[in-house]
């Protein structure tokens, strides 16, 4: 049994949470492999390597966070139940770790969302409530289902084990590079609400120091780049591109931006044409489907707002949950790659 | 240096072999993850594992053995150069690991392999001679330029070392397993000429002696198939579908059949349609891409040709070299997957 009750899920991660996370995590999650692009990483004059987190189980990274935090509630407490709110990714992983443990389920999902994630949600066992992204708020819908059914209420990203869990990444990381015989120059990560890269700044300023962390958005959605130029939260309007799905986070967490503020290198942004052009490179060159949100670091790389030449580089794909339409349309959009 | 000089090469593999191999080739190849598919296996009451090789160096199996052989070959031997025949999996994985330990290249294949095949067998620096598949003999044209120039030759899968070097999946299957607390009773994997299987089985044999191992052919090129029932080589005539490029042997190998007629359990065929559908199952589901050659075990489970019912089954998923266009042909024809 983890030692560290779940009611500290408001304090900051440290290090040690992240490795004590590790331990917790290995026999339930998919070490995904870390893979090279020698082909791209000679077109960039870099050393470009891939870590396919959407072979996680529930197809992207956050199975790792919501397994860490509901495995650490009490028993009784974990009986109750949980609930979450979420785009779709989140949502499953939550479903997902929630029906190994024994926990029901429910989830507050934007009626838009992706229905493939909707979909699987359900599949999982889990309770989906819908809600309307651009007149209700997901956080007092989630806080008042927690308060009234006695459900304990697991964050998307400002969330103790929810970081610590994501930043579990970071730690293969640095261990899959020694392993390789490489230092990263830098780590890229896509960036909604921060809880991935802040996970991992924090595992690599102690693993890898000397490696350069980013979080990357899609346009409009860049609420992590304004707010690092700023030295405060900001928010977004709200009117970019949804293609992203799973980055439409309106502002920076405050515990993940107390993080990123400290630790990240910088922010960059992609638009919708790179995204979907990577998803096609990806699946042809890389093997792997990579949804648009998930696909937005590599889409920094392989489209160069990110400088790679000289450097070594890992980027994450950190989801690949979606549509057989969008996949269509990005092979449609980019036929020669 | 490995102690096991190239002119070994005819003989059988052992299963010492396979240990020997997967020690030289650890730090050079990618240890690909086993994933487990829970959807699919509670739909068919089964549980399902997928071992991805499309992850792999070039994008399918075919590195492993490639590397394995080329390594071995004496230091004089090897800086002249080697040849090899292929419809283009096992091409990529000679350029790449020839590339890789300084050796010229080059690779005789059919006209009508699939463009991104060619295009990358070019990319990994080797020089590519085109045949007629028709008309033309690919090993008769790959003797006489071994003969010529004074180059080894890498044949496909009759050689020691291929086949123990891609039965290094059998093993690491059998590892990944037990990591999971899991038995497989059942192993299916795609089937050419023999390579892959024969080694699998090899490793299985010992290590997993309880696994039953399976062949899976596309109808029209089921020669493994008919081959084991006959008790004798017998060939294909050579008009089945065209589809899965990678599979398009002609007759099992010798020492690939002197193996698999002792150790598989049996061999089983998939239908074009079954294959298409896979690969957009597997391209939404598994966030992977599998070219339709490397999809046919996975087919097998998916569409029934292989009773899962109550077992615990291993495919292997050996490669994922399509082009877009036949992604895009896949998700077309199965767009509610």
């Amino acid at each position: 049994m983890p030692s560290t009750p779940s009611s500290a899920a408001s304090e900051l991660p440290t290090f040690a949470d992240i490795q004590e996370s590790a331990r917790l995590l290995e026999p339930h999650i998919v070490r995904t492999p870390l893979l090279e692009w020698p082909a791209l990483g000679d077109r960039l004059s870099c050393r470009l390597f891939v870590k396919p987190e959407v072979l996680q189980k529930t197809g992207s990274f956050k199975f790792r966070g919501a397994y860490n935090h509901i495995a650490r509630l009490p028993p009784e407490t974990r009986s109750r139940g949980v609930v979450a709110y979420s785009s779709g990714n989140h949502a499953q992983g939550v479903a997902a770790a929630a029906a190994q443990l024994g926990a029901p389920a429910v989830i507050v999902m934007p009626a838009d969302a992706p229905t493939i994630k909707i979909a699987n949600t359900r599949a999982y066992g889990a309770e989906v409530v819908l809600f309307d992204r651009f007149t209700e708020s997901r956080e007092q819908i989630g806080e008042r289902i927690a308060a009234e059914r006695g459900l304990s209420l697991i964050r998307p990203y400002d969330d103790r084990w929810i970081i610590s869990g994501q930043g579990t990444i970071g730690l293969e990381i640095a261990v899959q590079a020694r392993a390789l015989s490489v230092t990263p120059d830098a780590v890229l990560t896509p960036c909604g609400g921060g809880g991935l890269v802040s996970g991992c700044a924090l595992a690599l300023a102690t693993e890898s120091p000397g490696t350069a962390v980013y979080a990357v958005e899609p346009e409009g959605w860049n609420d992590t780049q304004r707010s690092l130029a700023a030295g405060k939260r900001l928010g977004n309007d709200g009117k970019g591109s949804p293609l992203c799905d799973a980055l439409l986070a309106m502002m920076p967490g405050e515990m993940t931006f107390a993080i990123n503020s400290r630790l990240l290198a910088g922010a960059l942004t992609v638009g919708d044409d790179a995204v979907l052009k990577t998803m096609a490179a990806a699946l042809i060159r890389l093997k792997i489907a990579v949804e648009p949100g998930g696909a937005v670091a590599l889409a920094a790389v392989l489209c160069g707002a990110f400088e790679a030449r000289g450097k070594t580089v890992v980027v994450i794909c950190s989801g690949g949950n979606g549509d057989a339409a969008t996949f269509r349309r990005a092979l449609d959009a980019h036929a020669g790659t």
